[in-house]
């Protein structure tokens, strides 16, 4: 009557035979300046340009030629020739300063010739049009960064590798680059299957129900950096299935996950598509929700196989997919929010596999308790109601009420203060 | 020689003056489904149907009469007559189930009318084409999902104000919305100014430095889910910054913020201009790096100026401008995360500021060890250098040499592991 699981494997098991079968995404795209934000470099960033450009002034006040200025003081001033003004972003053209010469720079100013100090605006009295007099000797260098000091040309800044966020755009823009070569992100294809699934914004007809899966993971995939499409909803078909799955391939995907039809029963026909296009290498976990989970290589491909209940595909998601997603896109292995909590009332667990308990959280004032939703993996009100999981071990039947147990936190879990009318 | 600052206020008091005169962002947008997530649901979502929509299988088996089933047993089979057959999806047409009679069922599938319960698979016997022989007796109900049972149609799912991410959009898919009423983007225009400052990408023409700021400050608003455009560099002139300004407040803008001539220097413009168009409420903080701050209301739009440097853009952005845009998305105030380091070299301080002290992290066998960055809130190296800041106190001049200190970490601080070849 049913069909057959491969040997019940454990979550770690699985994960090796996933890690193992999943090569790095190669190649790289270019995309304009404010596009990288979020993508991971590709290759060492040498810098292009010499930082500052020019010799810069540090202040608003004077270039001067520092020997002009040794032995002036509060009390005996010296005077110098103003011969000039340059401002941020002027060119200095020829402008030179020669002995007992000044010129007027402000701060970000590129420093004229022969000068090589900048006596700060606060330390000089202008007298007329053209004449200064200085109340402070200022040292050689003073108040000017030089060119290149900051960064100098060709030096190695960022490397491969590097996330890129709004500090790194900074960085990028400072050295003029409005073009940047990033990591490809992985092509991934999202498949539902089921002949009872519909697409949301469409008519339900008798007997259908709508699919929740395919933008749940194709939201979840795009949250994780990958290029998702949600491909759509094919019915059971082995040749239907076999088809799409060609394609995908065909047309270039990364991985391609599937949701639905992963079980042994008469109706699931992905574990046999998947044989007889290539090799199946896992089918079954001893993961609850999920145990149907099945993963193998079409023609290289990496395909996974999740269950079609909601809750037990996002389980097993975030189990099989997301770690192997965060290796892909350089956005490394995430931390999962973890809170202590208090079990609320005794729990049950299947014994032989590893639970994935969905809970719902609630404060007390001897702090956070954690209560079983029930309803099940198939139930839409599961996914509305868990804030986290408990994880319960395979050998483990009953989890009392009183224990203290550690809740991985879903993601955007709860409800965010309510919006102003 | 020099303008003026208003009275120097601490950063509490102007984050006090920023958001009172913040308003929240009123209106929503309907995007479709996959374009919701990251987003803020607008209203309550009340159920637009019942889920499941109809009384559905949640085994494979077979729909029956659940007296019909009484008394049978593993020794003491009843036969029943197996009608017909409805797998998930299918209609079940004018299928009903008779005294004695059975209906093949696939888990999903609607039951058909007068059964009231699921026999599994396991405790029957398919005798020919139509008789069955069940060894087990079923309770009404049994293995059966009652429409309505999982969601009620109306029921209130999830409130206003919620943050959709993968999970929302499974929920949305389920109840087969797929157009989305969420909250409305604060649309933030970035401005760079500075007669100096040329586009990444152009020429760098004698005495021009690329502008960091505008790109930096747009991808640190889309990061915080603002709907952010960078219209530009403009000029040190009264004239075309007060004219873009104008341009922006009637393009209907949220928010405008302005890097570079913030200061109180003769260059500085963008006080007055504020001054002149609405109200200038803050000019000058005390912190360090970002004491010209400046913030106001022309026409009732918001406008922060942040200083020209970029590492003082960036903190006081990351100060001022980032818990606001956290309010108005209702991304909530962002933790930021913190390590504990030990001092690794005295840092010296300004008295009568808080600084924010940019410093860069080392693991040592004692512990995360803190350096200042030196180089300033002009070089671009601080920016690369950095990894995060040391808040010290106003009345705190020196930070010794083997002081424990909080760090705030930068966010994406840090290589990635380097991406495989």
């Amino acid at each position: 009557m049913s069909g057959r699981f491969l040997r019940l494997i454990t979550i770690d098991e699985a994960r090796r035979i996933i890690d193992a079968n999943i090569q790095a995404i190669g190649g790289f795209e270019i995309v304009p300046l404010i596009e990288a934000d979020g993508r991971i470099l590709f290759e060492d960033l040498h810098a292009p340009v010499d930082l500052p450009p020019f010799n810069r002034a540090l202040m608003d006040g004077y270039a001067v030629r520092s020997p002009d200025t040794f032995g002036a003081t509060e009390e005996k001033g010296i005077r110098l020739k103003v011969i000039g003004e340059i401002r941020a972003g002027d060119a200095i053209e020829d402008l030179e300063v020669g002995r007992g010469e000044a010129v007027e720079v402000a701060t970000g100013a590129r420093i004229p010739e022969r000068a090589d100090s900048v006596l700060m605006v606060e330390f000089a009295d202008r007298v007329g049009e053209d004449e200064l007099i200085v109340y402070r000797h200022v040292a050689p260098g003073e108040n000017i960064q030089m060119r290149g000091d900051d960064i100098r040309r060709g030096e190695n800044l960022l490397r491969r590798g590097t996330g890129i966020h709004a500090r790194e755009i900074g960085i990028l823009a400072a050295l003029g680059m409005d073009q940047i070569k990033v990591l490809r992100r992985p092509r991934v294809c999202v498949i539902s299957t089921g002949n009872e699934l519909e697409y949301p914004g469409r008519e339900l007809r008798e007997g259908k129900i709508f699919d929740a899966n395919g933008y749940m993971i194709t939201a979840a995939l795009l949250e994780l950096g990958a290029d998702a499409s949600f491909i759509g909803v094919i019915r059971d078909s082995y040749d239907e299935l076999r088809g799409t799955l060609e394609s995908a391939i065909s047309e270039g995907f990364d991985i391609v996950i599937i949701s639905g039809g992963t079980s042994a029963g008469r109706g699931d026909i992905l574990y046999r598509v998947v044989e007889d296009l290539g090799e199946l290498l896992i089918h079954g976990v001893r993961i609850k929700p999920g145990k149907p989970f099945l993963f193998g290589l079409c023609r290289d491909v990496p395909i996974f196989g999740l269950p079609g209940y909601p809750v037990s595909a996002m389980i097993t998601f975030e189990t099989f997919v997301e770690p192997v997603l965060q290796r892909l896109t350089g956005t490394g292995p995430g931390e999962k929010k973890r809170v202590k909590a208090t079990v609320g009332a005794r729990i049950h667990s299947a014994k032989g596999r590893q639970e994935l308990m969905p809970v719902r959280l609630e404060d007390s004032s001897e702090g956070v308790i954690a209560y079983q939703v029930h309803g099940g993996s198939g139930a839409i009100r599961t996914l509305l109601d868990l804030d986290g999981y408990i994880r319960i071990g395979e050998e483990v039947e009953i989890v009392e009420e009183g224990e203290e147990v550690e809740v991985e936190l879903r993601v955007g879990r709860g409800n965010l203060p309510p919006v102003p009318p």
